[in-house]
């Protein structure tokens, strides 16, 4: 993967300047191209793949996944309607969330809508309405599985969520009772994670227990695999960890003499390289003579990440000069003192009116932005190959 | 100030299950209590009070600061279009921001809007459109100026937000080559900050640096008021502040031979306790035999001060039932790990369906609500004295 350059022979010049920015653009092409290198190495034949619409639920890019053929993973009743509307099955989704009432179990246990359950009184309230139904259970993350990289977050070993093994049999029994069954274990452990080991692990953990269940019929992975965010960074190993729990996944459908399927949910994944955000510079403040700030029309307001989650974007010029790199602090242009996309970034000389291309924010961007301080969200596009698709995508708000 | 227990006689619960949860109430009889705490100590003749809109811009908010009768405080292009929707005069209406560009420098010189300038990059651009004009700048904080407080946040000693005191004389003779003038500085230090020593030696500051700008009509201060947050906070100290504010005014004007304006731009002071967020408990999770997770339907989606500032809001049950309190986190009813209003929280116990109180919600509520992850935004109602003014807000999206 290309640190996205996304697949698209556009001039953006022209696009910012037609559209307007700042300007979040979507590439069709690199979700698809995402979507392949996960999939060359699933090769385990009844394998699942559920695209995480939490890191980007708007309308078209939903539409896209649906045309991926893959299925996608809710977390809230609002997500539900979005995935309906674009035209999912209601075999093509997966709910996990935290916390579900009795209100949205009865909607969801009316629709048949697959549910990974995190806690033992959800199994409770969803058993006490139903009868001969399925389900899954979210599964509590061992503090044992450590995660050695400072780009991870989320870690989930840390938290409450998910259901404690300690407490598998009384999910059983509530089960048994009441005749329903739980047929899947779904694990997830953290964000961003690029070293294999503790994705071995946490197979190994969650393929263990899944032995506890005699029901079974999937074990789901979520995500998490890393991506490339720096030029430093190397690709995720998707052949090692997906051919790890492939050949756990066979062994275990020996073991239960029936087909385990396997599934994941990736998210940033499949759409982080697929969106980059145009910004203009709207002032250049000397701060010394060796660095700069350069002030630009998006921030907080339009791209969260940076300040919610100290993640690195990449931060360049959009066309090349060819002059001397120089030192800059790149702002949005609010009243807000924390209001970075990035410090101390080496940029080929910038000036008021150029445009800034900020990368890998095609996911969580525009579902986190809230427009604070006082802005407008952004607009925005989406590309296939040369083809604008559709020059404003409606917004999920 | 009784840490918002509203000036409203309402039966919560039953606007609660009217309105549907979660649900953002505001009360305008309490805005203007809290201006009118400002406004008794406020004695000083030529001062002016602006309220800083970015803490929360919904229509219906600015028309109730509008019939206070006070100015306002934009930081954007929306922030500015908003206020004159609301009817707020040219002259009511004060802005500041960072990196403003060519384009809309020349809007707000059009319009005659008054400028606090962040660079000296800035000041050229005006300069290089105006003549006969008028403009503050903003002064860099020294830092020096310590703060000694926890709740203190946005500390400003440490940023580049603002001109550096060894630039000032730049300013002044671009203003007089350009046959310009600066008549403000306005300086801005920290939010919510309680002890009152930081704001003595920062009007000691900014009323002897004001002395270099013989053209000088106003000093304006932000605001940055301590609001209490938890049972033990103090009240801000008022009195002594603004006392010493004025007495500083009051020599400079003699100095100056002039009456020299007193300006503050309070946000979260006007607008934190004047709003409440009543949320739906949808589930409670057992912990361990003294803590268990309650999950609401409000969080990072609806709220995201806890998550992006790590502060302290009053969680409360909303109807008492005396029993016996309890242990509880309490989290959004999302797939989010760290999506928590409030942790180790003592209420009385809760049960699935029952309302929960968030305070202090009224400033950097529903401004900073994304909705991530996948949720839509939540209701909002205006409440004064016994009447509900508008049963929906219209939100500034």
């Amino acid at each position: 993967m290309n640190l996205n350059n996304l697949n698209v022979p556009h001039n953006y010049k022209n696009i910012a300047e037609q559209y307007g920015t700042p300007l979040y653009i979507y590439d069709t092409e690199r979700i698809k191209d995402n979507l392949s290198a996960i999939l060359k190495f699933l090769t385990y034949q009844n394998s699942k793949v559920f695209f995480a619409v939490m890191c980007n639920n708007q309308p078209e890019i939903l539409k896209t996944i649906k045309n991926l053929g893959i299925g996608v993973q809710v977390n809230s009743e609002n997500e539900l309607d979005l995935v309906k509307e674009a035209g999912f099955n209601i075999s093509d989704i997966s709910f996990s969330s935290t916390g579900i009432s009795m209100e949205l179990m009865k909607k969801l246990s009316k629709e048949n809508i697959e549910i990974n359950f995190d806690s033992v009184e959800e199994v409770e309230k969803y058993c006490a309405l139903n009868k001969n139904k399925t389900f899954g259970i979210r599964v509590r993350i061992p503090k044992r599985i450590k995660i050695i990289s400072d780009e991870a977050t989320n870690i989930y070993s840390h938290s409450n969520v998910g259901i404690e093994e300690k407490d598998f049999s009384k999910i059983t029994d509530i089960a048994e009772k009441t005749g329903n069954k739980t047929i899947g274990v779904h694990g997830y452990f953290a964000s961003n994670v690029f070293d294999e080991k503790p994705f071995i692990e946490f197979g190994n953990f969650l393929f263990k227990i899944a032995n506890n269940f005699p029901d079974l019929e999937y074990v789901n992975f979520g995500s998490g695999f890393g991506v490339r965010c720096k030029e430093k960074d190397k690709d995720f190993n998707f052949k090692k960890v997906l051919k790890h729990y492939s050949s756990l996944c066979n062994k275990l459908s020996r073991s239960f003499q029936r087909a385990i399927i396997l599934k994941i949910e990736p998210g940033r994944t499949l759409l982080a390289d697929a969106g980059i955000l145009l910004v203009k510079v709207t002032n250049i403040k000397k701060l010394s003579p060796k660095k700069s700030e350069i002030s630009v029309n998006a921030g907080f307001a339009e791209f969260a990440r940076p300040r919610v989650y100290n993640s690195y974007h990449i931060i360049d010029n959009l066309e090349k000069s060819g002059k001397p790199k120089k030192v800059y602090d790149i702002r949005g242009n609010t009243v807000l003192q924390n209001d970075f996309l990035g410090r101390d970034r080496k940029l080929e000389e910038v000036k008021e009116g150029e445009f800034l291309i900020v990368k890998n924010v095609g996911a969580y961007g525009i579902v986190m932005a809230s427009g604070f301080p006082g802005k407008k969200l952004p607009n925005q596009i989406l590309i296939s190959k040369s083809k604008i698709e559709k020059s404003e995508i409606e917004y999920n708000f």
